[in-house]
């Protein structure tokens, strides 16, 4: 099945018109129902396969897959056996759920072991995440920062054009879509003549990311190329990176963002793969000046995909608040990896990569609340009489994700959290 | 068994003078052997003790554990159970191996299944580590790197004596004592004035550090006080936190160190328990001004632990460079860990964390080349006749760490790691 002819190809499974889940895309995620435990699926329509039972039944035969690959808690094992299987299983399964391809179509009692119902469903943390990182990779979002807290002249650290900057995060406070947080407490200092004080963080920030999770690295010591950088990314999520800044601003002189982020980074359950998005490749922005050479890449490596940001009030108003692109971003998956790994660092089996805030070129594309009412000074009017500098208690804050071209919709779903005041 | 009399108790096995490891120490480690897989140990003299060959063999009857727990390649399983068990586990060897307890000493051949000569063993990656966090705690070490990289007359940064500032760092590059090193390469700016390049490290470093193993935390949102910390302390091992001090100049605004330190920090393979520490609590250095009520802490919380730093040059001569103490740190590890959890960040059975580089108040206790050969301008001198500003290829940096009191020592051993090469 060549992939520029894969938008015509229609399932058999009934797949609502807009969908952000139809045949071509089948993302990975966990998910568990009333009567069973956490197993492997794949989304279709407003259906879960469920891959353990595929494999019971005999659909998963000759590939390199095992019953606990996919009985399993995480899509971990799942994933050890690399992008080669992973891609051979999805052609499986694109095959076995097309509208001319029979064997499991015309077997209803198989059908309705396989197709759950998503309102039949929860779904799970999808991966064991070994180590986060978080890039700092869109030119507008270092370029707004700068602005509000450095030199305005001067907006763009020295070594930004040079690094695809990151840092890490922490692993065990990364929680699933649907799940609520907590506003966070800490040191903040809202006078700058006065000491600080331990309260509840004032200014509370999303983050519009999206993360890639890798397959199994390379050895210690060793280094992926850009070349080589998608052989190892099993595809991606939405994330965002909530931040309290606040304690960020009192506390990140000279190691970085501590407590301020790792109270909660939240994504999105349904790991899209880089196969899926094939259809949506594009250019990134050029760079200026030109990388060193193990930063070089050829081809398209950035991949046009709509994301947009939405607040839901407690008044229970959805209003949105900023629509960017992936596609803005300065650098690519592929020079995050071949840089985060140049000095023979070894990624692993989910690890999870951010890839900074995305703000695009304009107001109404930046990614946080910090950019969007600009430190505060332009507070953002919503529908309901309100305004927010930063996020309220009660607030849910919602991430979506989409690729479209030529009548195809490939889509992330969501990421949506609620804030509960501090404890 | 009260603790203040167990220095003079003995164990019928024999340990040599000197030793870091007699019966009072039984700090716990992952070994394997020619003929058996990995498995769970705690070290007495020149001996690992087999806990699964204890465990089967019945000795370990009426103790929360299975066999699994020993039988395991990470010490995980067994702290999974908790401190109270891993206590009680812990009293129970204390028991067995004791010259007046009779059951094992008298089986001679139950003590040739469970008795392993060190030189039999090849010891293991103790821990999965879930996340690594590095601190910052020394104040020493903070003033001296602000005089050498910012302001001399302000050398402290103005949060340092508020926050006992930390990072994440890398959890998939920790390496064990023993494993060698190669030379990161990266982007450096040797020259001010010019584009950065892409070279192999030049100022290649050590930190001296010792790190606190954590049980299970809270769940997310809620926070561990000073006076619960210990409680969530599995045991301590040493750390050497290398540094490539050249990549860390040119990333490390404004997000933190990154690549400059993932390419792998050392851990020493035997966690000391907290219980075999407790007759070297002492004091930490007066904290002024007054630290916010969430940092306050009661009674003494730090442990007179005696470091040491050695390099092993290619010519065969060992020569020691630094001597410090774990009781120099400002902050204590009680502190740390109320204050990394302070905004609801949950920490799990597993995770690192990292003193920062323990420098004392005299120049030959500083931890690090940086502060030793300060910024490069006193190289040392060493016996063969070479100097060091920095580290050199075929270099083998050895820490050792062990508190010493009434002829009671308890000793962590070493970490021992050789740099090679660039690839």
């Amino acid at each position: 099945m060549s992939l520029s002819n894969l938008s015509f190809v229609k399932s058999w499974v009934s797949i609502p018109a807009n969908s952000d889940f139809p045949l071509q895309n089948l993302p990975f995620g966990v998910f568990k129902t009333e009567n069973e435990k956490e197993r492997v699926g794949v989304r279709i329509g407003d259906f879960v396969v469920d891959l353990k039972a595929l494999y019971i039944l005999g659909y998963l035969e000759n590939l390199p897959f095992e019953l606990s690959d996919f009985d399993a808690i995480v899509l971990n094992l799942m994933m050890k056996k690399g992008k080669k299987s992973v891609r051979e299983l999805r052609n499986r399964l694109l095959k076995l759920l097309d509208n001319q391809h029979q064997s499991l179509q015309k077997n209803e009692h198989h059908v309705s072991q396989v197709l759950i119902p998503i309102e039949q469903v929860t779904m799970c943390m999808p991966i064991q995440i070994g180590d986060y990182t978080d890039f700092y990779s869109s030119r507008e979002h270092a370029t707004n920062v700068g602005m509000m807290f450095r030199d305005p002249a001067n907006a763009l650290l020295p070594n930004w054009l040079w690094i695809p900057v990151g840092y890490h995060g922490r692993a065990s406070s990364i929680i699933l879509s649907g799940q609520n947080i907590h506003r966070p407490k800490g040191q903040i200092k809202p006078d700058p003549n006065s000491n600080p004080i331990y309260a509840p963080c004032r200014n509370l920030d999303f983050e519009l990311e999206t993360a890639f999770i890798t397959f199994d690295g390379k050895a210690l010591g060793e280094s992926i190329s850009t070349e080589e950088a998608e052989e190892y990314i099993f595809g991606m999520c939405l994330l965002n990176d909530w931040s309290a800044r606040d304690i960020q601003t009192w506390e990140y002189v000279p190691l970085g963002p501590f407590l301020a982020k790792n109270f909660a980074s939240s994504i999105s359950p349904w790991i899209v793969t880089l196969d899926a998005l094939e259809p949506f490749r594009c250019e990134s922005p050029k760079q200026e000046p030109e990388v060193l050479d193990y930063l070089k890449f050829k081809g398209e490596k950035s991949f046009d995909i709509q994301l947009e940001v939405s607040i839901l009030t407690p008044n229970g108003l959805e209003q949105n608040i900023a629509k960017s692109n992936f596609k803005y971003l300065y650098w690519n998956m592929s020079q995050q990896l071949a840089h985060h790994t140049v000095n023979g660092c070894n990624i692993r089996c989910g690890d999870l990569m951010g890839s900074g805030t995305i703000s695009g070129p304009t107001p109404d594309s930046y990614g946080s609340m910090l950019e969007l009412a600009w430190k505060g000074s332009k507070p953002i009017p919503f529908s309901d009489g309100t305004e927010r500098k930063f996020l309220l208690d009660y607030d849910t804050l919602i991430i979506k994700g989409f690729a479209e071209k030529d009548k195809l919709r490939i889509g992330f779903g969501e990421v949506r959290n609620k804030i509960l005041p501090a404890l």
